[in-house]
């Protein structure tokens, strides 16, 4: 079984760029901005800055994997599936992000670690139980 | 671009199937089993029962999909990138559980709305600030 999929958009933007000799993994979050395609636009009705969203993309760069990696979170060697390695079976990540903006297509997000021309699958709201509470809030 | 994707895994188990009538939205989380076929698992090392998982899967129902649809979560409607609807344009789903149990390939979570048969597509462990603190915990 083989599923077929077609990003919706792309990284357009990042705020602050790796830096040479620093990994994806070891980058801060940084403010993106994710252009949606002009066909799949109608789909972002609705959003408004404030969101939490699930931002779900593809490491283009990554072209290959092991089951047995170096977690750079854990700083341990771990199964592929015990981290969240660029370098996976099927190349998913998700970053949990705040919307910041939209604006014509374009989706100002603070709190992702997308490199430049990162390919987007997907959008969702983020579930309730995953939206941090603002500082200072009990709750 | 087209990008392809291979299962790596199937909910081969669920505890409470969904009822006549009742909709894949309006179910309660559910005890599963998804199995995880040989040639990945090597792929689950270090994963261990008490964890959050980000279980991320393929819609294999839904074949069509509007960009203007009704959220039974908000009980409005909405764009397809405002809500967690299965018929989106790349048929991604992402179920946050506690695991369980695993042996022998199968991992049994808990929290999960997937439909029995449900491709699997890649497992992650929970971001720190998605894992909800045991009841009584004050953080």
């Amino acid at each position: 079984m083989t599923i077929e999929m077609k990003p919706i958009g792309v990284v357009a933007e990042v705020t602050e760029p790796p830096q040479e000799g620093q990994s994806f993994m070891t980058r801060q979050d940084q403010r993106e901005k994710l252009l949606i395609y002009p066909e799949h636009r109608e789909g972002l009705t609705g959003l408004e800055p404030g969101q939490t969203l699930q931002i779900i993309f593809y490491f283009h760069l990554s072209d290959s994997f092991d089951y047995i990696t170096f977690s750079h979170g854990q700083q341990k060697v771990t199964g592929v599936f015990n981290c969240r390695s660029p370098r996976r079976p099927n190349g998913i990540g998700i970053d949990t992000v705040k919307l910041l903006a939209i604006e014509d297509g374009v989706l100002t997000v603070d709190g992702a670690d997308m490199l430049p021309d990162t390919p987007i699958l997907d959008i969702k709201p983020a579930p309730r139980h995953h939206r941090r509470p603002p500082e200072g809030e009990s709750k």
